[in-house]
């Protein structure tokens, strides 16, 4: 059976997963289980969602994961955490496009990349209200990086002229909660005169099937608006 | 040409490097240039070593590695930093036994376990010597996760039960670092009666080959002392 779409809570059952069936724990607005989404949809790899409601975590799903975080990789034998884990694991075992760089040293420059990428200042926003501003301002200044490597390479995206790469997916997330920050608030503006590379490639990810895919952009927007008034709502949209 | 062993300083001149000489940049006391130096050495690859003056880098190196830190790689076409990156592009393009799992799950649970262990706070030590006792706790604290991670495995090293694996050696140098603190601090002590696992893979890993070439256990603890004193010496004991 197909697992609904709207999230378990505390007191549910495990839904009952088919042999050779991979599954993913994931919250729908968590910019680390979008990570993995992602690559699944990038790499059109067959797979379920199992939504978890992270207010109310259920009983079972905290015997797979003691630290209760999504996202979680379940396969046959395989329970694996970590959204940039999951998501070179994936890359490597699953078909599909492959992701990351083939060429070692290309694939180590892309690491090293996603390394000097520092992204939490946006989660300001949610742990303390006052410094959306702040958060905001000061994940801009850490894309300074995205914006000199878009300029290195040259290229549409990080991975490529055709396709994001494995690099692009996995910063991409941090970048639908910025853009969400705009729309709750007014003073609020993406960048785009100072990042002109960062602009076009957030056009060119809007525009792919697997963002499209991903999350209803005003869903987000209205999850992150609840969220910060302290009244997540994990199914919004559904 | 071999590079003296003793380090470069700001106004020296960058040693010639024949080609396919793999370089490593280094410190000889730092645990993340130890690192991929301890890769190095457990592949028996064939390299040379370039020790940098941390507290007065050369201009040439800084024209390599904008950051100045260490470690850094050199090969033909290769300039690579971070040493978890370093290591594990050695790992995969060099000959001599593997360190990582070659099957993509067990890598996965490796990086896991390497994301899940926390080392930082040995370091308060170095930036406010007044803390060094409570960084030494929180370190020991942030590392029970290796003793369970050990319990777990049921060998004698994270890696197999002959020889040390990828994970071992990417920890063992700030393990060092709190060995090297409790010859410093006569109130330190290793908990080896809380942690009987990581102590038993203390002794297992000083008797390693690798560890064994690594560094003079008496010159980093001297190293450590003037180095909190604030009058670092990054010749010392050569």
């Amino acid at each position: 059976m197909t697992p609904p779409a709207t999230a378990f809570a505390a007191g549910s059952t495990e839904p009952s997963r088919a042999a050779g069936q991979l599954r993913i724990y994931s919250m729908r607005f968590c910019p680390f289980a979008s990570r993995s989404l992602l690559v699944l949809l990038a790499k059109e790899i067959p797979h379920e969602v199992v939504n978890i409601n992270l207010a109310s975590k259920p009983e079972w799903y905290l015997g797979k994961s003691p630290s209760g975080k999504v996202p979680l990789l379940e396969n046959d034998g395989v329970l694996l955490p970590e959204s940039m884990v999951i998501s070179e694991y994936l890359d490597e075992t699953c078909s599909g496009r492959k992701l990351l760089p083939q060429d070692p040293y290309k694939k180590a420059l892309d690491k090293v990349f996603l390394e000097s990428f520092v992204f939490s200042p946006i989660f300001k926003v949610y742990f303390n209200k006052e410094q959306y501003a702040e958060g905001f301002d000061a994940f801009w200044s850490n894309a300074a990086v995205v914006e000199d490597e878009l300029k290195k390479r040259g290229m549409k995206f990080l991975g490529g002229n055709d396709k994001p790469g494995f690099t692009d997916l996995m910063i991409w997330p941090f970048f639908q909660i910025a853009i969400g920050l705009t729309t709750l608030y007014a003073d609020l503006k993406i960048p785009r005169e100072k990042y002109p590379l960062i602009a076009s490639w957030i056009d060119s990810m809007s525009s792919t099937p697997e963002v499209m895919k991903l999350v209803n952009q005003d869903h987000l927007a209205e999850y992150m608006r609840l969220k910060i008034a302290g009244n997540a709502n994990y199914d919004l949209g559904l």
